[in-house]
């Protein structure tokens, strides 16, 4: 869907031409291929919206991180592939809370440092790490002051050597409004010795939803996944200009929303 | 600790010098790199007595069959390793129970077949199986009648083109008692056609323990996996005698054994 | 192009509705997607042929065997992936020349048995195995007694505990004209306690042309492969009948032979 | 050999108590397993050496950025493990002959950029790449002239979208004696933005040369390998002090030298 480059999406800025990802109607071109066949009902409509991207996304985080069923990790969406114990960092109450309610351990960063807190409660490093934050990375409580290389300069120190980190968040080629100017062209200063002294390995890039998708789907079916317990509101396509804000804010915990563009 | 041969055993019949493995003492050649570490206490003892063998062979044998996160199989122990759905076939009202418990979908094969039950139930066939059952195998309620061939042929059956088959459960070179020549020197009638119509793999062997045990140690000390709720009774070494035979015919609900030497 | 199945071909019995893989003319379904463009010219076109078929199956018999370079094996196609060393096990003196050619070391065993000319020669096992032959295997002199099990076992025999052996040759379901019931109803007698005793792993199927046959041209272009090497006649249409006879006897030198339509 | 550490080498510094790695005698702790066994003879002995490091770490590269049988790739050491093209970057004369001779294509980055040559020979970007520099890398013909994240940049541009890239090649976690304040705490800056857009992965660290080592002897006896083609001269201890000079600057075809202690 966006001919000569690695990654595509529907709605998204440089993603592809197919513009209105949420807008009250989306063509789906080759949707015979593209289109994922739901069960009838809407029994698991929260679920099912997040195979959209959220859910595979998370999910190939894990699987480029080079996860294998048993070990530790320092991130979300690793629970469903059989860790020993995730360490899921945030500093948002709602956040935590959730992550907390889906049997991880809750690091919440504003209060210490983050990787200080994992090697205490661990008693040590642990074995994979997924950085679901990207580029807009921060590692105080001050929201507003950006560090793009915070969440991979913590990992690259939380994870044991010879582990593995994933990395589907969001990095740019160019941030034209970033702070600094090698920001501003997608370069990020990192701790690149330390992450060869550790033998660590690093998989990176857009989801590709649909090697995943069809799989996620069934274990939402089969009630083992319940990932619309993330979703904190529903709305009317009305409400997302003012939502918007609040979700941008983390305001008043709003964690997820879904837009019901007929409703 | 079985020189030039490729697996080895304590206190097992032709798996290596070392009698006794389930006597009052058990002598641990090379034991500071043979032992795994176990935390003080002795809170998870009917668990941690697992990881000597059962839990990661159970462990192995879905490793083997080339299993991902995800994906649907048609044997026990892949709860942990987050599939969508699993379903265990056994004939052992206790087994079947427990099987359930966990969340697996108990399949009794001596009501009728299990390929016909599980594509029944699946609307299909599944991703993965296991074979943890070798060549003491029967297809039927009569237990008497072993047919070493039944759950390597329903696997073949109920696994799906390009996926995969482990087989931690034990074969043997020759076995002396069989009831026919070709079950005496080891060989087995396999439908290898449809094995590499379906383009299937398999995976083999005795488990390589020492592989797995400290990640499922992690595992049962985090309280994800609890794999001591497979045992059913606990005795001393007195009564080992008289309960083998118990459990041998699979009476009175004998699943699995804990001898307390020095109890 | 053969809905419902594991594996499809042009002009081959019960391989889906496109006759005429061996014709003048042939449909070309979804060309677009199906077809692999080529450089223009005509140097190449011995080595290009063999793009469609035998060359990605030769190199997919390697990858489904676990093949690592720097390997030994047991079986031709493995030149180009970097093993130590590769035994060719055929009876045609052609074949086995064309091996010697190529670097191979050939294994005659119309001779004396392969697995022990092999375990003399490299002084023990070899790490994978090809079977590239199939089910009308034979283990003598004698070309017209069929043992469909032959190379299984003795590629179970020769390789590696923990080895792997990979099975791109043909195995059929059903082969109405064998001389037992076993091999009609396709099924093996194998050593298959011999086989789990090494925790051997296998993997089978047809070859998916189209995951190999881009990087299997560009060794072509860039000079590294010439799998043409194996043509030993090249013929018109009209000579077809009366060479097929040939080639089936491996008559007078045919080891492979191109039929040039138009010619 | 180098305890609470995730890499080990003897007489190399910080790398373990062991010194003296280029001494007359070497002590080789817990020599029964550390020490590979070669057949008798002084036949091979210049590859041999090889083994000790370079031979194993290049082959490491290659294993560690993914490379699979077939692809292309830009660097040296993966002829081996047969890629279609591999391009070696260099600017010693004498080393981009020795690439040449052995089917590479070599590509001198003092004429003109390095990734250019490359695009525009394979007509696109290359499958993999391997970093064999490290930091003490530049891009320019002035060798004094240190940009420890040249080769990095340079394989993030030129190798192919979902593509590999492998490190074997040595960065630290703190250089004293760098030119500027992000490269004496060991940080590189990055052009991350590209590499995530891209969806790269990357595999560093310390070559395990006892994983490979067995291997490699394999494919030297059996004529398969001859690093031995890269060592230009054979010295005697005497002679050290004064050849580490003219190696260091790449002086006189100095590409690599063999000190025989006792000569």
């Amino acid at each position: 869907m966006n001919q000569g480059f690695a990654g595509g999406a529907y709605g998204y800025v440089s993603m592809g031409p197919y513009r209105g990802g949420q807008a009250q109607y989306i063509r789906v071109p080759y949707a015979d291929f593209n289109a994922l066949k739901l069960p009838p009902g809407n029994e698991h409509e929260k679920d099912f919206i997040t195979l959209a991207d959220i859910f595979p996304t998370g999910w190939h985080g894990v699987v480029i991180s080079g996860f294998k069923p048993g070990e530790s990790m320092a991130a979300y969406s690793a629970i469903l592939q059989g860790p020993s114990k995730v360490y899921v960092v945030d500093r948002v109450p709602e956040c935590l809370a959730k992550a907390k309610e889906i049997g991880a351990i809750p690091i919440d960063f504003s209060k210490s440092d983050a990787v200080e807190q994992i090697k205490k409660q661990h008693d040590g490093m642990v074995d994979r790490g997924v950085d679901a934050v990207g580029y807009q990375a921060s590692s105080s409580s001050d929201k507003k002051k950006e560090e793009p290389n915070a969440v991979l300069k913590a990992l690259i120190a939380v994870v044991k050597p010879t582990g593995g980190i994933g990395v589907p968040g969001l990095y740019v080629p160019a941030d034209p409004g970033a702070a600094d100017e090698q920001s501003r062209e997608g370069n990020l200063v990192l701790p690149f010795g330390k992450f060869f002294e550790k033998g660590l390995s690093m998989g990176t890039g857009q989801c590709n939803v649909k090697a995943y998708n069809r799989y996620l789907r069934d274990l939402i079916v089969a009630g083992r996944a319940k990932p619309g317990f993330i979703v904190s509101h529903e709305i009317g396509l009305d409400e997302a200009v003012e939502v918007y804000k609040k979700f941008d804010n983390r305001e008043e915990g709003y964690t997820k929303v879904i837009i019901h563009p007929n409703k």
